[in-house]
């Protein structure tokens, strides 16, 4: 094997395939709306081909018996340096320290075989999922010697369906649609949509704690995990399927969120569900942001467990579902397999009209199982229409604008005081290195404790600023400010080699030292995922 | 402090408090009713004051700035030399190895004086909360060394409440009664009631991964964790509040189950929740204790998170609910402090009377908020005045018969076979050792891909023989049964030290290592509850 050709290859400078790429012309068009939008001239550069690229010689080249899946060509290594954080990178041609190999393991024993490898030389290993990360955790270190990446994504199947107890064995590498079709035809889903769905996979979702797509209850890949399975450099992880148990600290919850640090995740015993058909909506505006807390907090410490409770504020309720600009908008939906999800939108419209919110007669919709569309039209649909896959930034991919998002989550106690401190830090770069720029914001996710609050920001540097660097000043401000006010430096994004510095201060140090143990353990030539969590001292 | 004058003694051979036992005539008349009951002669033997016991002198004494509160009187020793195991073990004065010393730490700073004092001497240390496990959690290894019990009941206040986000800081030493109580004049409950309420503490359910009596959804203190504040040996352990978080594997997730290895639980902030006022509850019956579980399955599968889900087999219908003895009782129980159950309760009678359940319309009540009792009459009725705190074993307690529980979880698919197969190993022992006996089964919660059942036993050994070695062999027995049909060793019992030789093939190898590695770090002198999950090599 020396390239993937069953494979349809994904873009070296955004999120989705090649195929799915827009024209020269297209981007040129995307750039005078921003341009107009943004009052900076905005450009759309030549993008560079794989073969084009300049990049540093492989310092390594697999052993012969590893070169049936160890690929060593431009696209290959260019792509597995980045994440979606690849736009800016590959506009600038900028591939430092790309990986030397990327391995395709198709089964266990090439996967160990690799692992062996990399262990007993001291090449570094970058487990690569779908690569949706926006915080670096795939990218090789700028100072790292020799850097295999391993990508998952010959591990795609669907092996084994329980449909007694709801469960499914699952390859790690699976990307998020594909597992769906698979689990599909059995009439079952794992019900599991981040943002990232269609550009990440399942042993992605399990090392990064990705959130999905539903509000409340049960979203965390961490809820969904019934056993894994995982290739340390020492030997198998795998634990029992359980629906629970308390038997000393959950050994899934180390693997889960360990980002690539201990091994390389293989597969997974999920937990799935009947696919609903049961569905009800609502929209409730409400006359400014800090008018929908109290509703919003409100239907969550109820208990009634929204598949869908988002609040979006004016700007967002104005660009992603039309409104006007002044209002915020507060996005409520249920859905079942089962049950008729009528009482519970009804308890949800009456919480949140008490508490303020106009709830237009159309914005309510029930859907009984007869697969009429809900929340399809007025300001709801328009906001679903607008969520999956616009993914990171605000649009400005292939332009000169810059975009970025973060994420966190506060207590209610803290909440008001906090936006204002995280709009006021992040805003402030923005004027200061950009002479303005927006920044908004939504709950993605809402617990009894407290929201989830998810961050958008864009603008447009100077001519000749070092984007990365504007990116970076931004992303410090609003991280320094998130530590301060109390959050946590991510909700589900994952820290990755972005996020380290605010991840050193918010975990306790005994847990550091223990984490660092145990990766010297199982890893003992810290050969996996280094500069991600902990360092070797 | 020589004494704790300010606390009720508990009592050195049942669960519960000195005041709570029973008298010399009320045990005598217990044991004949099972006489009668086991159709073996059963005893009242006369039991021993902490006064006369023979404890071996303390090894060591504190160093005089701890000695205002570190104790070394009979009671304090032979009290904290045992769990809920204490019965048969005071019985025969059976004291081999109490703690030589038992801190009762009242500040941080006591709390670090002693730690500090037994990791630089090497002196073993038990940290002890309610003392209401089952599988010799605290009890002192038969060859370990000075002993210092770290008692945390001195620590037993709410310290916070933060109404928004509903959430309090409490000290990990209070014990269920007491915390309820102080949470009661504000409108909240933690709302975890384990059976084992009225004898265990808030710092015992998170370092043994409690399970709390609601049988589905959030149920067990891993859900109600917001952070937690822990000393180990080399320092504090402390997370930030947060509602969720992605960043790295969740740091109270290594502390909670971790019975005491890497330090002392002194406080956590914990979600709570507003008092419940809407109840509707359902008995419904089966023919068989098989014909129970698709209702269970199909109930919990949609998601309506009841807060009781419990099937009882036909024996345990009987004794604790009044039932004929040949008929499986289902309860379900919804309760709410916001919305009226009525809907709920009438889609699970719908789902049980269609798999076979019969609901007499008596056995069905709503409350909705009036306070009107519900599920207080009947066959749901009986079965909760029976629940708390009757506790382990078959309410044998001050007699020569023997009784224990065990529990576990399994997936839907192995079900029946593997309830099968427990209880034959089960009931094998007893036949063999006691020429016969009882193994019933109940679901204590149900979670979406399987049961978590759990199973009572209750025979008469022969005179003479060893009680212990008879609890031992059955323990085994069932043990390896459940070992062998891919269930796990404990549900919500913990591990201790009865359970390690099969939590030692439960859990995946690496993770032990990891776990071995990071209490080596933190706890470098190996002094935390020794003998518990790992072991130094």
């Amino acid at each position: 094997m020396t390239t993937q050709p069953s494979r349809a290859r994904r873009s070296l400078w955004m999120m989705g395939l090649e195929s799915d790429e827009p024209s020269d012309q297209q981007r040129a068009e995307r750039a005078r709306e921003l341009s107009a939008r943004l009052g900076r001239e905005v450009e759309a550069p030549q993008i560079a081909r794989a073969e084009d690229l300049d990049l540093r010689a492989p310092r390594i080249a697999p052993p012969d018996a590893l070169a049936g899946f160890c690929l060593q060509d431009a696209w290959n290594r260019a792509y597995h340096s980045y994440g979606y954080d690849r736009t800016s990178h590959h506009l600038r041609r900028h591939y430092p320290n790309p990986p030397d190999v990327v391995a395709h393991p198709r089964t266990d024993a090439e996967l160990a075989a690799v692992l062996e490898w990399c262990s007993d030389e001291g090449h570094c290993v970058i487990p690569y999922g779908g690569g949706s990360t926006v915080v670096e955790g795939v990218t090789p270190p700028d100072d790292a010697g020799p850097i295999v990446t391993i990508a998952t994504d010959e591990l795609d199947q669907v092996l084994e369906i329980d449909a007694t107890s709801r469960a499914a064995r699952i390859q790690a590498g699976v990307f998020g649609p594909h597992l769906e079709d698979q689990l599909r035809p059995h009439g079952f889903t794992l019900r599991h949509f981040p943002q990232s769905f269609t550009g990440s996979t399942l042993g992605g979702w399990i090392a990064t704690r990705s959130g999905g797509h539903y509000a409340t209850n049960h979203t965390h890949i961490d809820d969904f995990v019934e056993s894994v399975r995982m290739l340390t450099p020492t030997g198998w992880w795998e634990t029992r399927r359980l629906p629970g148990s308390g038997a000393g600290p959950d050994p899934n919850r180390l693997v889960i969120g360990s980002e690539g640090i201990f091994g390389v995740i293989t597969e997974a015993w999920m937990r799935i569900q009947a696919r609903p058909t049961f569905r009800a909506t609502a929209g409730a505006r409400f006359a400014t942001w800090e008018a929908g807390y109290e509703a919003t907090r409100q239907i969550v410490q109820a208990k009634l467990w929204p598949s869908n409770l988002r609040l979006l504020d004016p700007e967002l309720a104005r660009s992603s579902a039309g409104m006007d600009g002044r209002e915020a908008l507060l996005i409520v939906g249920f859905e079942s397999a089962e049950l008729s999800q009528r009482a519970n939108i009804t308890t949800a419209v009456e919480i949140a009209r008490d508490a303020g919110g106009v709830i237009a007669d159309d914005d309510i919709a029930v859907d009984d199982g007869t697969g009429a569309p809900t929340g399809r039209s007025g300001a709801v649909g328009a906001w679903r229409d607008a969520f999956i896959p616009s993914g990171g930034g605000a649009g400005v991919g292939g332009t000169t604008a810059i975009g970025g998002t973060f994420e966190t989550a506060i207590t209610w106690d803290r909440w008001p005081a906090f936006d204002a401190a995280v709009r006021e830090a992040t805003i402030g770069v923005l004027r200061e290195v950009c002479g303005g720029g927006t920044v908004n914001c939504r709950f993605t996710h809402v617990y009894t404790d407290g929201p989830a609050p998810y961050y958008t920001y864009a603008g447009v540097p100077p001519a000749g600023a070092d984007r990365d660097e504007v990116h970076r000043a931004i992303k410090r401000a609003a991280s320094d400010a998130i530590m301060a006010g109390g959050g946590t430096i991510t909700h589900h994004h994952s820290v990755g080699r972005q996020h380290r510095p605010w991840y050193d201060l918010e975990r306790p140090e005994p847990f550091a030292q223990a984490l660092r143990a145990a990766k010297r353990t199982l890893d003992p030539s810290w050969v996996m995922n280094p500069g991600v969590l902990v360092d070797p001292t």
